[in-house]
């Protein structure tokens, strides 16, 4: 699945990223592990600080993590009218709770982490993300995000799901299922915004990831974030909205910019949330169904 | 610069991307050689197609070598109220004139590339973009832009230039004397687009070229485009118009959906058009000055 040869690591996956491969310059590693779920990876990079790679993927880099969690936590939120209590489902790195509380209007976060030693590697080797876990606001549980779903009915306003890849214990986290148990944990009005893969690499799975979102939402969209050490340099968001009538395009609470740079914002702002929903015509044409 | 060991072709370069690099897996070694210019390299790749390396970089991919041809092309092109007459400078694969001719107010295409080896090896193992050479619309230069654009001023609307990276005989393309030798080849009211490199790679650098562009096109800015096999997934252009008052980001000529069907656009589209210019703040707010 990966390799880390004469100091460079290399994100091969015949699977997934068949032909093509990103390769990250090493300085050290840092820690390295067989968790009870994966294998997990923390390196320091020459030009993209400490990075989190399981199961041989690179989860996220100290360069370019914020894009991801900014717009796959601002999308929803911003475009619910009163997203009071947020779940996100994995996010153990805690860059997504980090994100989610900054919007005034989010009260509670709830975050369900299958895997408890990303959590703690994460406190230890990558703060500038784990100080998502500091909040008060932050409620973590480490366990199983479908049983915690079936436990908690019509609760959250916005639920977040930040996997990894569609590949091993993660692959139920995009089949119908999952969507239908996310429907039910959401309170009226809800909105939820999944990691959606990226249709540069498999357009056929991303229109199916979609198709299974609007089995149960039938207002559901995809935007794309540009992540530089993610394969093709991008990737999507699946979201499913219960109001039928919500322009997700346009978000409801705009930051004025002086909001944007005191939050700290890097990526997100109101134009951004617009642009991410600019699919190129091959694939907005392929998710017209 | 670039390697090609076991069937995979990486693309290094501690000078423009230190720390990372992309590679792809090679099928076959369609054509190398070294012309009066540049190393060239023509690659039949596993899933990315065929593949024109210059000087062990990737300039274009038969996989997604559309999204730039067609937003270098449709972003200047549609922002101009009559874009008769357009001159492209370097895209010596066919790939920016095959898009340019698809707009009904374009009458003429001039173009000047520097290495004819490029167009005639493009004419053979590239066909799906050298076919932009076979319109009559087109009339193809082999030589130096520069000396191009000093006995042709005030004859162009849109002007886009189509070079390789600014290391090596491209750097000239992206300082402030390239954008005044621009500004005087074009008529009134004539608008620029030049390959911006990306400021995911390079901030600094997009920042000094557009204030190269910014000492003579007061109306100036950057926008951008995914593109898988680039460094960082993505690329940026920069802008310039001399008509202070229009909205670049607006594009005054749009395409019904149909027509962007008819006209085989695999991405471009009037919102992708508008999407393009939302950069992520730490962008936006680098580029105020």
């Amino acid at each position: 699945m990966n390799t880390l040869v004469k100091g460079w690591f290399s994100e091969i996956s015949d699977e997934l990223w068949p032909g093509q491969c990103f390769s990250l310059k090493v300085k050290e590693i840092l820690h390295e592990e067989k968790s009870e779920f994966q294998d997990i990876k923390i390196l320091d990079t020459e030009t993209y600080g400490k990075a989190l790679i399981l199961d041989g993927v690179i989860q996220c880099t100290e360069r370019d993590e914020f894009g991801y969690q900014e717009l796959i936590s601002m999308i929803p939120i911003c475009s619910h009218p009163n997203p009071e209590r947020v779940l996100i489902v994995g996010g153990g790195d805690g860059g997504v709770a980090r994100e989610a509380i900054k919007h005034p209007a989010v009260k509670e976060v709830y975050q369900v982490e299958i895997d408890g030693r990303v959590v703690d590697l994460s406190k230890k080797y990558l703060p500038f993300m784990a100080c998502g876990f500091d909040s008060p606001k932050v409620h973590l549980t480490i366990g199983d995000g479908f049983e915690f779903m079936k436990n908690h009915k019509e609760e959250f306003d916005v639920i977040i799901t930040d996997s990894s890849d569609p590949i091993g214990p993660a692959v139920s986290l995009f089949q119908e299922s999952y969507f239908e148990l996310m429907k039910k944990a959401l309170r009226p009005g809800g909105i939820i915004c999944s990691q959606g893969s990226n249709f540069w690499i498999d357009l056929e799975h991303v229109k199916e990831t979609l198709k299974a979102c609007a089995c149960h939402f039938k207002n559901t969209s995809y935007a794309m974030a540009m992540v530089p050490s993610y394969p093709c340099g991008s990737i999507g968001f699946v979201i499913g909205c219960l109001d039928e009538k919500r322009d997700l395009k346009t978000p409801l609470h705009c930051f004025t910019t002086d909001q944007i740079d005191k939050l700290n914002f890097k990526y997100y702002t109101s134009d951004v949330h617009k642009g991410a929903f600019a699919l190129p015509r091959f694939a907005a044409k392929a998710f017209e169904f």
